[in-house]
């Protein structure tokens, strides 16, 4: 660059960025396809009880990092905020496994966690703890697991994720401590908060609120198109990537060649500016990582442009938020940024890299917050510095739809309490605006990969159907003490992972719903062989053949498969008892239960079974099991295709 | 006390102060008792289900606001935040019972808040409000509804109070901007934020550390002695307060003459001070509200007590918070304070007055961090106002139990967010340590109050019995089509609240639940008489008479009362139809499901009934109702003495 010879600075930076953002998607193409993305909604459909193998594996976790890594370094439009949510769950998932078997790293322990409902308090924990690090924020943290990552909360878990979150706060205070000398690298910069945003002004006029307003509903209706337009642009996306591995990197590099010439053609449009006359700062800079790029200009000016294209992503912000004084920038360079920021945050979504919505939605909406500062100029008084964190924050509110979650982010990063009225005010509008319009990035993410996510609320028409015109398939029931060829022939035969078990004469008067046995349940018993001859209950010694611990939850993936039973011809005719196993209190509903509130129960309790039992007397105790999938809008619908989709609300 | 008439300034003091509580007593004695104490246990029970009578009524409202003033005014240890709680839920339930059609208050749109769920939600937003002015902490507004108040959470709710609070915050800033000037009291002092304390240093090392773990540990016991003793203290009071109004006056003015006493004649013990030599502050000031009090001393010098006693209480905690070089108290003044106030916050609960446990708590704990500071100065470097706001924090946490909401109270109080991973520490700590011994304080006065609080988790026990087992007192059913005389006569009998109604033969081939109807619908039945002399189904145009609004629930204490019924004998003969307004989807469990997974069950759902259905066919279709007494341990360990009665945990 210094030399003139700008073609050739192109190449190498074009070049560089390519390999480093080829080899992210390289990857995530062939080793987890899992880790592309922001991991949000993953995380999230995962706590909605979706037990998705690969999610939360050990090689997604190295993939994620590692690409994410390479993602933000191939300066492509992405943050590394969501995949280290993403991370902080996958380690929580590991250690919630009990360590990883293949790889020789468990503890006994950690075996206390082989059960759902604390594996998923581990992973809301883990979330948690990723963006209490990746904002320095962990009140925030808390926030976020509780508000967008966690479906089901309990006073417990709100003292969990406070531990884990602490624990993150004094960790990273203790390293930036250690690092504040600056010996690694750009850790230990700008200490527990990110960027120091201060109001000088503590008092509003009419101007203001009006000023604030209208950049509220505005941003509100940028979000809704950013989030149309993600959507689109991922629907497209997965048809390239349907195609190989090949032609995801094919994608990856694309975009990141249309990257690099906007970063590197863009500033060229932009004029140069004479450097401040304050001596403190260095300017122009060429090599550092700071403000006042030099980029073209003479010495003793500087560009603007590429003060903000040519940065890291939190030197960048760190110039939008600053004050007037410090540093200016032309309206039209702001514009130019906010355009190339907003295309490519919504174009680079969906490659096969572990790309974070967080950064690029505070960029461009820094940006944009700071154009409608100089538009407003005339009617208000606030600096622009605030109008850009205003910004920030209003098209946060209208891409994610959180609020507390977001506003106690926004604080933490910029550590000052007095903005808080207008942060909320912008964030309630921006929120409200944009929810007319359609739902959450995540949300439209979760429904393009088809994850049965459940909904807090069951749909309207829901009310109208009971439990008993949705149960699907044939039923599968076992008897009390089970023929072991049935329960090969079931198991071998259907996918279900719950059958009810059965009374029958002569070991109850009438036939009466004993329980519900698991897959997985059954294959452990299977397995340890305790079969008898004649028809009756086992004897509780042959029981200890088994331990408790074999019955608790695998890590995914594992566990005992059909494959591994070993069992003889001579055994097809045995017996064996459930009763054991079985789990004699399972949730039921009436066969007229309206949908809706099955549909909640199901949810509040994170269900993954439910009976529905007949109302009249003398039919078969058990009319059918309600699965997650049959409260999924598309089954109910599907069923009944007469009824109206109402629209979601 | 300028002219050294020192008793008579005494007896014109706490003359005044035992006249403004004895005032605060009668109001509380003779108007409305509810209005007595915080008022957060009351919130947390009614959030959590219990509808008791007069809680939120119009006259608790009004007697909780002046009470309060009056309690504050009278010197009395106590706080307005508690006060500020019960007062934000009051107002949000009359205009979630659409007004006060006894006060004339009423609108038509408020009539979408007549049913249980919305009536809560609206509760819980104001008790958010509550907090958010009072601490001026909307976020800690919405974070202390989360984790104390509200027994159900859903993430409607998060935005509800998020809006709340955003406006709470919006008008408190437009207030304190129109209040700049100093008209309107002390209300503008100190803006939104009401404690400025800066952490100078934002290194630790080690000593910090050991010197804040050793606090929090310390805080923990001192934080359970403190509920311990105030839980014997309410328990000997209510004793004294059964014996009428005049003895709850009595009481009040005990408390006070011994609150005036205290106050008065401790700060003699002290020594004089010379003034600091800083000329921007005014010292020593007499009767300005401010810091540096005269007292007895000559001109130029101070008293350090009486700086803390006779001061507002905002004052006093502006106190014990400035850092060091401002201000300088003894260690034995500070012990005196501590001693003083943890024991008269403890003595002062309980009485008739509205009384808040957070200032007390806050000021014995900043009190105990202070002169915690200056004990570990060989050790730390740490400023003693930093020592301060880390005791409150810490008592509190040792108190009440809160977390995240704590945190976040005392971050916004205090605007330094780089505090911010030691006070998670000190609260992790505290709270960890004094759970070990008890309760929280709230959740200790729920139980002295005897009010029926269905807690998240069901004790130990429970797993080992069965619903079947705990259903109590002789069934009440109705049929279908049942006659009025039967209905009147169980209405008059029982106190039930919910009935089964049970279809029997030619209605339906076997008896079988329709569903459950509740009293007030009945009533609501009754009085409109749609009655047929046939034993039919009810002609849908007689339905007409009644309008569903009639059904939505009455304001506290009103609603269709049995006496208000005018059936003549000829009815009594006559049938009625329950169909149209029984609930056909009650929640239903089998009699063999543990009361443990049952109670999870009726608590998630916030339900006033259940019904428990039989295993095996061929019976009645329902054994049994469960309501919410038959969930407490009183009730089961009352069936079943022998089962020991494990701690809760």
């Amino acid at each position: 660059m210094s030399k003139q010879r700008y073609f050739e600075a192109f190449l190498v930076y074009a070049g560089l960025n390519m390999v480093l953002a080829a080899a992210a998607g390289a990857l995530c193409a062939y080793i987890a396809p899992a880790a592309a993305g922001s991991g949000i909604p993953e995380v999230k459909a995962y706590l909605n009880g979706i037990d998705a193998h690969s999610i939360l594996a050990p090689t997604t976790l190295f993939v994620k990092i590692v690409g994410s890594i390479l993602g933000v370094s191939a300066g492509l439009v992405v943050g590394k905020e969501g995949p280290m949510v993403h991370t902080g769950a996958c380690i929580a998932s590991i250690l919630g496994q009990g360590g990883s078997r293949k790889y020789g790293l468990t503890s006994s322990w950690l075996r206390y966690f082989k059960n759902d409902r604390d594996r998923r308090d581990m992973i809301t924990c883990g979330a948690a703890a990723g963006v209490a690090a990746a904002f320095r924020s962990p009140v925030g943290g808390i926030l976020f697991a509780l508000e967008e990552a966690a479906s089901w909360w309990r006073s417990a878990l709100l003292w969990r994720t406070f531990f884990t979150t602490a624990v993150v706060a004094i960790v990273l205070k203790a390293g930036i401590q250690f690092c504040s000398t600056g010996k690694c690298g750009l850790f230990g910069e700008g200490g527990l908060i990110l960027y120091d945003v201060s109001s000088a002004q503590v008092t509003y006029s009419g101007g203001d609120i009006v000023a604030v307003i209208v950049l509220g509903t505005v941003a509100g209706i940028l979000g809704s198109i950013y989030n149309c337009l993600v959507d689109k642009v991922v629907r497209t996306y997965s048809i390239i990537n349907e195609k190989g591995p090949a032609f995801k990197i094919y994608l990856v590099v694309a975009i990141s060649l249309l990257t690099s010439c906007c970063y590197y053609f863009l500033p060229w449009i932009a004029n140069c500016i004479p450097c401040p006359t304050d001596p403190t700062v260095t300017c122009p800079s060429v090599d550092e990582s700071g403000e006042y790029k030099i980029f073209q200009c003479p010495p003793g000016y500087y560009n603007d442009l590429a003060s903000l294209f040519l940065n890291t992503n939190d030197d960048a912000i760190r110039n939008l938020f600053s004050p007037k004084i410090n540093k200016e920038f032309h309206i039209s360079s702001l514009f130019i940024f906010f355009a190339a920021v907003y295309f490519l945050g919504i174009i680079t979504y969906g490659i096969a890299v572990p790309s974070g919505l967080f950064i690029p939605v505070i960029l461009a909406g820094a940006a944009y917050g700071r154009v409608l500062g100089r538009l407003f100029e005339p009617i208000t008084k606030l600096d622009r510095g605030l109008f850009s964190l205003l910004g920030a924050a209003s098209f946060l509110g209208g891409t994610m739809r959180m609020t507390v979650s977001l506003c106690v982010i926004l604080l933490e990063l910029t550590n000052d309490l007095l903005l808080l009225p207008l942060v909320m005010l912008v964030l309630l509008i921006s929120k409200s605006v944009a929810d007319c319009f359609n739902k959450g990035v995540y949300d439209q993410i979760l429904k393009i990969k088809g994850l049965p996510y459940l909904e807090a609320y069951a749909e309207p028409y829901m009310r109208n159907i009971a439990t008993r015109d949705v149960v699907s398939g044939p039923l599968m029931t076992f008897s009390g003490i089970e023929k072991v060829g049935n329960i090969l022939h079931v198991l071998n035969t259907t996918r279900h992972n719950g059958f009810p078990v059965i009374d029958e004469p002569p070991f109850s008067e009438t036939p009466e719903l004993c329980g519900l046995v698991l897959r997985s349940y059954l294959l452990v018993l299977l397995k340890a062989k305790n079969f008898t001859r004649e028809r009756t209950f086992a004897n509780p010694s042959i029981l200890e053949k088994v331990s408790s611990l074999d019955f608790g939850k695998a890590g995914s993936g594992k566990g005992v498969k059909l494959e591994d039973l070993d069992i003889q011809d001579e055994d097809l005719d045995m017996y064996v008892d459930l009763h054991p196993i079985a789990n004699t209190s399972p949730h039921t509903v009436v066969e007229t239960m309206s949908l809706a509130k099955a549909a909640i129960i199901f949810r509040q309790h994170g269900l993954r079974h439910m009976c529905v039992v007949p109302k009249s007397q003398g039919r078969p105790p058990i009319v059918g099991i309600l699965t997650r999938h049959d409260f999924m809008p598309e089954h109910v619908l599907g069923l009944y295709p007469d009824i109206k989709h109402h629209k979601w609300h």
